[in-house]
């Protein structure tokens, strides 16, 4: 599937942005904003931003580009990369493993029934608290300001850090991912004790960001691992491979497999309303529209990504 | 189905129970000794005792009669009991549900499956871990006081206390309670902190009794509530009504089936091996052997109340 | 829990049996008649009637008495007699288990999930069709005469027949048994085809009967065997026993638990409205009130259970 | 991930595919021969076979690669894409749905659990079987017949046909597949009668093909539904996405996350061993290895596409 040559694709986006994101923007109206952690709640439903950046740093910006959020889910695309750099694939893949599961993101299910009672895949939050638990570190702290580190790294913004309001509200409020914290920990899965490692996730779920952010965090996976910009490799490519299967695989929650019918791109949602999602070895793209559908990815985030796909015949399939 | 004679049956036991003991006792090389929690571990597996005990309070003992054990699962029928008193049926029941269920006691396949996401009955570890929160109290401490103070009453034992090593050793080791806590906290279940309602949940289990002190409390419900030695009532009978029920279908965790069909007695087992039973209207009977079968009953101790249940023509079918 | 005396019992029941019956008649409009069977659809749903009958075979008529109706899953009960009289407990008890399971009736989940494989108990209907392969017989037809053969016996009723048109009914929509069957017959537990067991199956459910041949049914029962009115012993007292125990753990689908704590005692429902009881060792008891409620019992038969168990203090606890 | 020219990988190819076959017919030992359906018993388990074919007709064979062997789930693919043909995406994905699921192929856990009961996706069990009562046709012969000429036309090879002992091997034995398609009909996923489904989907299973039919047929995904070699268009471009998108996410049953890390490529197994992949816009692929591991996949098939993807660095991501 040849891509169109870059420069006419980018006129064409720079052309039909606004366009696009108003029509998706009517999209925002079928969603709700997530309401379980309070923090979150206060985010206006009609939001809706892009940022796409190309392997020279060009932007194009569109709608609420601006409008901060966090992370969330999407931090544990990144999470992943820093364990498997910390402790190579065989550790990471005796803790969780590698297929998608067509069950909610905070199931317990498969835990419970299917051996060897490990998490389905690192991206669910059981897999993804696992992970948190192999970051590097001697301490929490350590580990957390690891992944600010890294984090920081690979969004080129030395500003990246925790909202700690966020961080609190989760904390106070995520009683299904301590439940879920606990189950890993009876089953051998976590060493380390259950407050230590949600204080690692919750830290990581909360560092806040910018479509700008995410694009660029994207724009260093589209190419393999190698910041285009700064010509610099960041993460060894077999890791970011790992990372991008799962995201086709697993990214979207239990609607992954409509979205890579629908869309075709390895991306990764959160209950932020935000996506990170990439044209491999074009384009990095940061979303957020805090309106969510039912399996909790933003309707107007992913109506828009499906207008793009469409258009530019960017499906991988 | 008219009960041999008092006499009869008190002399037969007299003369047999011995016996029967050693005959059951070869059958503590079939089962093992709960490992789980360290203190229990220590236990030595080829112990069985029996106390049995009229509506005199006379009593008939054989075998480790005088191991002393803590209750674990057995005191959730009486802080059942307790809760039924100090909130009456309809609080009770809108916080655990009245069915069996073969799952495993500690399974949250049905927490989390099954509408509405309650317990499915007070005797699972879910149920009694919301029954635990519903002991009224200012703090958890008043509510471990009154639970003790409850449980002296019926076992007409000033002296019972908690065992502080078995306490210890459950609440640093109970993973998988904890997470069922948090679920339950996650589904509005618990209004309480979770630590503070397993402090009461794990000192109720670790209540440390002997035989005597299981057939005494036994015996009180054998009569419907009335202690019949003091002559006096220490619980209302649809109470009474209720746990018994409650025993009958579900007391001995997901063999509660096969226990009923083969000696058809309201029952209560706990993991430290022992069985809490009675024939209605007649004795209160307490028993101990550590070694358990894969369902965590005791292995001598059921066959031990087969060969009476049998010998008497004690199932209440 | 002595019983009241007979004599004075049957006068009041004598006296109040028709205002109980309008009382409990209100709760048929939470009800509805089930509608999976298009034959039982037919029925009305503000029927409800009842037939008492103490051991000399006298009988107290109420409301709709003379209603006639299919047994449905009342019938597990008498196959499961008749399959342990022609195969003896360990045969049955290799096809089926014996625990409590709070799943709906027709639930394949234990079946995949939980190891052997085997239904959990004889009730539910993959249990229940797995005890129609045990039925002794050549083939199909001469299975199905000798169940007819002995229900006539034990209902005292020769005229006892297969109604046909729900016979058809059942058999040409019953995927979900069919569904339930095949998956039986995959793990070994069916050796017979498929369809000659449920031919067996659905003859059974289909059989006609009023309110007095489950009263006359149920005397059996209440009775351990014995037909007090011929006074002749139809049934080994064993398999009684067992009947009855899994009637009060498992008899009223996943509503057993609560109608055990409500009414305590052994019975038997069927989606036809239809309710076998029994006071032990006195009354054979049948209703019919085809409005059912989500569980898939009688309201208004429940509802007057209720009452009678209450007024008379019939719980076995 | 520019690919290496294909002049080189042919020729490394030719060079060393003896080898590579050599090393991973090892592996074959770790597997086991399909056994349930009797007719594929009797292959043998150390045969593998590959054939590999450009975009110009020329194969590269290595192995086993005459060994005869049926179609088994690698045919769910293309009556995927005759029934996408037939009815179009609405019709298809009102019947199906779109995700991956960790669970085993022919499990009904989630057709049971999770609304709306339809199945997870249509390369499992329940949603191929789904898909077969799509194919347009007055009859199942009809329908046969179409998908018997869509397959000829594929592969191009006039001759394939229905292996018939393999077809009455499966028919006669499938009691999971039959009970899985009553539980559609149940649901209301299936109009027509299931044992005429079951004809369908059995048939186009034990469609026997060799390994050059497999590579020409995964030929044409490869190139976008284009016959490269007659340069014929033969599937709208858009079904082969949607076949090709599925293959990734669902094509090896619940090992498929595994292959996308380990391999990357869109496949689908069958298990007679059979393996279908492409480099898409190069090469079709066809294997057979009949040892399958516990997932059922070519032990030895998976490990040669392992070393393959490796070697020419074929994973998408």
């Amino acid at each position: 599937m040849p891509l169109q040559p870059h420069d006419e694709t980018w006129k064409t986006l720079h052309t039909h942005i606004d366009e696009w994101v108003a029509v998706s923007k009517t999209h925002t109206l079928e969603g709700h904003v997530a309401s379980y952690i309070p923090e979150l709640a206060n985010a206006s439903g009609d939001i809706l931003g892009i940022c796409l950046m190309d392997s020279e740093g060009q932007t194009i910006l569109s709608g609420d580009s601006n409008f901060r959020f966090t992370l969330q889910s999407i931090s544990k695309v990144f999470s992943l990369i820093l364990a498997l750099m910390d402790n190579g694939e065989d550790v990471v893949f005796s803790k969780v493993g590698m297929e998608p599961t067509g069950d909610d993101f905070n199931s317990m299910l498969k835990l419970e029934l299917i051996e060897p009672g490990i998490p389905f895949n690192p991206l669910i939050n059981a897999g993804a608290i696992a992970i948190s638990s192999l970051i590097a570190g001697q301490s929490p702290d350590e580990q957390i300001e690891r992944i600010l580190h890294f984090f920081r790294d690979i969004a080129n913004n030395p500003s990246l850090s925790v909202n700690q309001n966020v961080f609190k509200s989760e904390s106070d409020t995520a009683h299904r991912n301590r439940s879920l914290a606990y189950f890993l920990k009876d089953n051998g899965v976590l060493d380390q004790e259950v407050d230590d490692v949600l204080r690692v996730y919750f830290s990581h779920c909360s560092i806040e960001v910018d479509c700008t952010d995410l694009a660029r965090m994207a724009l260093v996976l589209a190419h393999n691992g190698v910041d285009p910009i700064r010509k610099q490799r960041l993460i060894p490519r077999r890791f970011v491979q790992i990372a991008k299967t799962f995201m086709f695989t697993c990214g979207m929650y239990n609607a992954s497999g409509e979205f890579a019918l629908n869309v075709g791109l390895p991306a990764k949602s959160g209950v932020s309303g935000s996506i990170l999602t990439m044209v491999p070895g074009q384009y990095g793209i940061g979303i957020v529209g805090p309106a969510l559908n039912r399996k909790g990815n933003s309707t107007a985030g992913v109506h828009l990504l499906g207008i793009l796909s469409q258009e530019f015949d960017w499906s991988m399939f």
